[in-house]
C-alpha cells in the first residue's frame, strides 16, 4: 500500500466563468458554504427546508406543493423526474433539437418507457404543428421538452401551446429548464407544465450538489400511484415524500450544505425579485449580444428563440474554435464554451447567468474574444462592438 | 402567484454533532467550500480529480484505479455500487442485520436482483458459518455485507474470512463502509472487497454531496460487460468512466465545491496518516465507552465487534430515550440520536466521528447525558464515569 499522498493547499485559479455553467457563484452563496453544520433532522433544519421550498416555489413560480432540491446535479433533478414519471411500458415524446433531448431519451428508456421523438434540428426549437402531428401519430404518455437549451442557445418559445397540445391528449408535460430557472422568463403554473427541474450552477449561480424539482398534483398522483417502484431508491420521490413531506422521516442525509446554498442563492432571487432579474439578464445579454454582433459576429438562433443564459456565437470561417476557447482561458482566466454535438466546432457558448451577467464581465468577454480572434487574424471591430454594447445598456 | 418570501439570514444553531452523521465538520473543510469555483472540465479541475482519487485510494487502502467521488450522498454510492454491479438475474445475498442491510436489499431488487439473505439478528454481527451456509444454498452471484452498521453500532469482524468465502464461490463482495472509512480499520485491497463504498459526513468530517466508491478491475470487469444498461443514467459507471478516465468528457456537471470540499477532508485523513487515525478513534471513542461504562450504562455490541465510530449505549429501563435526546439538544446543542427499526428506544446511537473524535467531546458527552438522565430520576455516576474516561486516555 502507498504512502499518504503528499497534496498541497486547494488553490485553483481564478476564473470567470462564462461558459455554459457552472457560472461564477455570488460570494454570499460561497459564505453560506462555511456555515457549520445541522442534523439533517435538527428541527432548525426543518425549517430551513420549508424556507427553501417556499423560495423555490417563487422562483419557479408554481404553488406546487412537491417543490424540493434533489440531492444531486441538475442531472440527478432530471431522473428524479423522468424516472418517477415514466413507468414501464409509457409512451414518452422527446424532442431532437439538442444534447439534452437525447439525455432525456436515455433516462426514458432506463425507466421503462418507450422513446418516440418530434423532430428539430439541433438549434432549432420545436414547433408546434410538428408536436401536434408527433401526439397525433404516437399518443404518447409523457412529453419532455427543454425550455432553454445549454447546448444550442435556444429558447423553446410558445410553451403554453406545447403544454396544451398535451393535455388535449390527456399527457404529462416535463421541462428542462436548466439553463432558464433564475434568469428567463418561467412560468410554470401560468404555462401549464407537469414537472419542471432544472439545476442551481446556472443562472441561480449557485453551485452544484442540490437541484430544483416541481410536480404539480396531478403528476405526483401519477407518481404515487405506480404499479411498480421507480428504478432508483435514490431518487424515489415516493420515499423521498416521506422526508420533505409532513412526517420529516429519515430517507438518506440531505447535502446540508448544498441546501444552504441554494437558499441563499434562491434568497437572493426573491430580494432581487424574479421579473427584474428576468429584466437584468434580457438587458445585460442584450448588450453582449449587440456587442458580438457589431464586432461582425453572427449569433445562432434567432431572435425570436434567442436564450439570454446562453448565447450559441457563431464562429467566424477557418477558425479553430479551440484554440480561441484556450486562449481566452490562457490569457484572461476566462471560461467560455464550444458546441456540442452537431454544433461542436461551429459556436462558441458563451454563458451570462445570474450573478455574472454584469456589464462589467460583457466587456471583459469582448475584450478577451476580441484579441483571440485578432490572434487568429479574424478582423472583428471591438471598438464598435463597445458602442453597441453601451448603447444597449442605457436603452 | 405569491409575492417574494421574505426569508432572513442564514443562522442555524450552534450544535455539536455526535449522532449517527453528519459529524462536525473539520473548519479547514468549511474553508475550503468557500473557493470560488472553476468549471468541471478545466485543466485545473482534472489535476483536483486526480488527487482526490489518489487520496481516497489511500484512505480506502487500495490500489483500485477505479475510486471516486459519487456525485451525491452515501445512499447515492451505494446505488451506483448495487445498481451497476447486480445485473438482472443475479442473486444477490444481504444481511437481515440492520437497516442498510434492508436499504440493499431494495437497491439490489429494483436493479433487477432476486435477494436472498444470510441471517443475523440486528446488533449482532454476520458469522462466517451462516454466510457459509447461505452461499451453499443459494450460490449468490453478490454478497453485501455491511462493515459498519450505522444503526446499531456493530462493526462486522472477519471479513476477510467472509471474503474468502464469496470468493470460493465466484461471486463479488460489497461493502458499506460509510461509518468505518476514515475512521475505524479498513484495508479494502488486503480483505479481499471487490467493492467498497462510503459517505463523506462520517469519519472524514466532511459535509455529504460527494460521496466515496472502488471497485476493483474484477468488478469493474462484470460493469463494463453488462449486456443491459445500469438503471441509471445518472449513476450509470460506463458513462462516468469517461469524464474519471482518460478522456474527461463530460458526463454530469460534478459537484465542484463538494469535491473542493473531500479533498481537504482526504488531505487531513493523509496529513494525520490513516493509522494513526484508527488508533486516535478506538483511543477516544474507548474513552467514551469506558465513562459512559462507570456511569452505570452498558454497552450494546461485545467488544469483539464494538465499532468505535458509533456507540450504541443501552438505554436504562424506564428512561424514555426521546425525551433524553431532546433535553441534549435543548440544554447543550448536542445532537445524539436514537436507536431504529428492531432497536427503536432501546439504544442511544452516539457518534465518535473524525474531527469530533476528541477528548473534550467525550467529557461534554457525558455531562449532557448524565444530566438528562438525572432530569429523569435515572441513578447515574458521571464522577465515576469522568475518572475512567480520564484513566482510559491516559493508557
Amino acid at each position: 500500500m502507498s504512502d499518504a499522498p503528499d497534496v498541497g493547499e486547494l488553490n485553483p485559479p481564478n476564473r470567470t466563468l462564462m461558459g455554459p455553467g457552472p457560472s461564477d457563484v455570488h460570494p454570499r452563496v460561497l459564505r453560506a458554504m462555511s456555515t457549520p453544520l445541522v442534523g439533517h433532522l435538527d428541527p432548525s433544519f426543518i425549517e430551513i427546508m420549508d424556507e427553501v421550498q417556499e423560495l423555490m416555489r417563487y422562483t419557479f413560480r408554481t404553488d406546487n406543493q412537491w417543490t424540493i432540491p434533489v440531492s444531486g446535479t441538475g442531472s440527478a433533478s432530471m431522473e428524479a423526474a423522468i424516472g418517477n414519471l415514466v413507468e414501464p411500458g409509457d409512451t414518452v415524446l422527446v424532442p431532437t433539437n439538442g444534447y439534452f433531448g437525447g439525455r432525456m431519451e436515455s433516462m426514458a428508456e432506463r425507466a421503462g418507457g418507450s422513446v418516440v421523438h418530434v423532430d428539430a434540428p439541433w438549434g432549432k426549437p420545436l414547433a408546434p404543428a410538428d408536436v401536434q402531428d408527433a401526439f397525433d401519430e404516437h399518443q404518447p404518455d409523457v412529453f419532455g421538452f427543454v425550455h432553454a437549451e445549454t447546448s444550442t442557445g435556444v429558447k423553446q418559445p410558445n410553451v403554453p401551446e406545447l403544454t396544451s397540445i398535451a393535455h388535449d391528449h390527456d399527457a404529462y408535460v416535463v421541462a428542462d429548464c436548466v439553463t432558464s430557472l433564475g434568469g428567463v422568463e418561467l412560468e410554470v403554473d401560468d404555462w401549464g407544465i407537469d414537472v419542471a427541474y432544472s439545476g442551481p450552477q446556472k443562472c441561480l449561480s449557485c453551485p452544484p450538489g442540490a437541484s430544483p424539482l416541481t410536480l404539480n398534483d396531478r403528476a405526483m398522483d401519477k407518481v404515487l400511484s405506480r404499479e411498480e417502484e421507480p428504478r432508483s431508491w435514490y431518487l424515489d420521490l415516493s420515499l423521498l415524500e416521506g422526508y420533505w413531506g409532513d412526517d420529516r422521516s429519515y430517507h438518506h442525509t440531505a447535502p446540508i450544505t448544498n441546501v444552504y446554498a441554494i437558499r441563499e442563492a434562491l434568497r437572493l432571487v426573491a430580494e432581487e425579485g424574479i421579473e427584474s432579474r428576468w429584466e437584468r439578464h434580457r438587458r445585460v445579454a442584450g448588450a453582449l449580444k449587440a456587442g458580438v454582433e457589431a464586432m461582425g459576429l453572427g449569433l445562432n438562433p434567432e431572435d425570436e428563440y434567442w436564450l439570454p443564459s446562453l448565447n450559441a456565437v457563431l464562429v467566424p470561417g477557418g477558425v479553430d474554435a479551440g484554440a480561441a476557447i484556450d486562449y481566452v482561458l490562457d490569457h484572461y482566466d476566462l471560461e467560455i464554451a464550444g458546441g456540442l454535438g452537431a454544433l461542436a466546432g461551429d459556436i462558441f457558448r458563451i454563458g451570462c447567468m445570474g450573478y455574472a451577467a454584469q456589464p462589467e464581465n460583457v466587456a471583459f468577454l469582448m475584450t478577451a474574444l476580441g484579441e483571440a480572434l485578432e490572434a487568429q487574424d479574424v478582423d472583428v471591430d471591438v471598438d464598435a462592438g463597445f458602442a453597441a454594447m453601451r448603447e444597449r445598456l442605457h436603452q
